[in-house]
């Protein structure tokens, strides 16, 4: 695949020799990854192919092998949510550590519209990725669908519904609900409401299932609010319409720490104090949890264990090893906002 | 570059047919985006070729012709950053609006160590993308330096000093930071402090450069704290560090919009009312800006459009048309702040 628009001829190991000033030798030890090559040598080296545009031997290889030495990772979210969220950069960073040490290159694939959603799958059937990490799929996602049906290594970040054939890693969402919800209750408080999100998707619905079977007798679905995205914008209208409905609520749930942040400050701007009139947690411990005045008392998730896992799952498929599903802990990190 | 691991022979539109129990003239219409098909012939054809595994024929023609019809967007960051700073997600964005119209699929390729600066650089060498937009470039990156010698159409997003022969899209970040620090002025403070980032950048450097200009006579060092990146936790040292410095700091200019917000919650921690005891102004007008309370005066930079623009320029390149550098135009957002 190599582009003729600019270049007559692939640069040789020659060329990065001669380019660097060393023997031939030396440079293959370089290329190599082989020991007993000093730094200036390595140096003077890297600098040489970048210089001749020498295509080293894995790319090549690669080639020959009809193999790209990339795998995707399929990021289906919503414009404004994108970088709100830093559990996606976390699963991204993650995937990436695992990848790279396995020379493999990750590269990321938005999916922002229908018009995305189709190129992308053609993307897949063109052979330009040997495997897929999925990350915020929904049920009946057609990328799931695609990738499932071309047969490709892939695996989810998470657990839609309704695709059970592709492995994947996710943590238990609603017994993490419960739980945190649980030790909400054990402040004392009774009138306790929910600021629910991103009910399409499993994350979304197994919190609110876990919210609910915490409160048991003490559920009231007219303190439960429903909003498409796990945002701070969400979050802070939310709050807004739970004090409306219920000006005396004492503890609130909210489905993600940005969506905790924006109701903290709708809380405050209300003049209610926290934790004193209002306890509030939220669900991620990402770094909105740790900027909240007071911090937030939250689900810590690992999300940068997901990407890692995910990332094996796809490279155990590519080497025809195992790849069962798991579920990872999570656990509660209790701070100051109840 | 098909795969021979699940499948012995590539798909066929007849298969597609079949597949969707429709006439092949059917199936070849929808898949040329003609006209005169029902909504219903369309969705059966979408889904038969997600079963069956056809190939689309702008892949096909695009592995005929050596191109990938990809653009790789490379984002140049260290980990911390990469999802707290809005920018970079709205030039991501607003590059897959353009590229997307175009049908070209985007791929975003993170680099977070030397040993992926290395392998992106081999990616580009392999043929696997046919263009590439460059984000948070510093003096001498080894990819910018790939990408020259190369020859892969390609456009930075900011103008890195050392790099002159590839095309970009900037806005003046000096021009900027001086008219805000001049309206920062304008509101009578006399002893105005600077939260400085990533000087090993244009941007660092050139918002540093504009305040000392705009400060004038009144520019004191001492005043300036200078910090790796643009954060919130940086925001909230450097601000902790100038009350240090000069307790009676009347101003500050945080060089981004996640420092000021860092630096608000030092300046309110330490009991001083914003913007009565200080003013305070940032850089960017991202999402940051409007949930500070109060809410933040501020540079709005086109960042959508910083990613469109370049995307256009790496298509006019691919497309042998000029492609010359462009500065876009930045205004002052004036809120509570100061």
């Amino acid at each position: 695949m190599e582009s003729t628009r600019t270049r007559t001829r692939r640069a040789t190991i020659n060329d990065v020799a001669s380019a660097a000033g060393l023997s031939r030798g030396t440079v293959s030890r370089v290329v190599n990854g082989e020991r007993y090559v000093s730094e200036d040598a390595k140096l003077a080296v890297e600098e040489a192919i970048l210089r001749v545009g020498y295509v080293r031997n894995s790319v090549a290889r690669n080639l020959v092998r009809q193999k790209s030495g990339a795998i995707g990772l399929i990021i289906h979210e919503p414009h404004s949510l994108l970088f709100e969220d830093p559990n996606i950069g976390s699963i991204l960073l993650g995937a990436n550590a695992v990848l790279s040490a396995a020379d493999y290159q990750l590269v990321s694939l938005i999916i922002d519209s229908e018009r995305d959603s189709r190129r992308v799958a053609d993307y897949l059937q063109g052979g330009l990725v040997d495997g897929a990490v999925i990350v915020s799929a929904r049920a009946s996602d057609p990328i799931a669908l695609a990738v499932k049906n071309l047969g490709v290594p892939a695996a989810f970040v998470g657990h839609p519904p309704g695709i059970p054939d592709i492995p994947y890693v996710a943590i238990d969402n609603a017994a993490a609900a419960e739980a945190i919800t649980a030790r909400l209750l054990g402040t004392g408080r009774t009138r306790v409401g929910m600021i629910a999100c991103a009910l399409d998707r499993d994350s979304g619905q197994d919190r609110l299932a876990g919210f609910k079977a915490a409160m048991g007798d003490l559920f009231d679905p007219g303190l439960v609010v429903e909003y498409p995205l796990y945002t701070y914008g969400f979050g802070l209208e939310g709050m807004q319409e739970l004090l409306r409905r219920r000006p005396d609520l004492d503890g609130v749930f909210a489905a993600s720490d940005a969506v905790a942040a924006g109701a903290m400050t709708a809380l405050q701007e209300s003049g209610r104090q926290i934790p004193a009139d209002v306890g509030i947690v939220g669900f991620d411990d990402s770094s909105w949890a740790l900027r909240c005045r007071p911090q937030l008392s939250t689900v810590r998730q690992p999300a940068d264990l997901l990407g890692k896992r995910a990332a094996e799952l796809v490279l155990a498929q590519i080497r025809g090893l195992p790849s069962p599903a798991e579920v990872l802990e999570t656990s509660v990190m209790w701070r100051g906002s109840a």
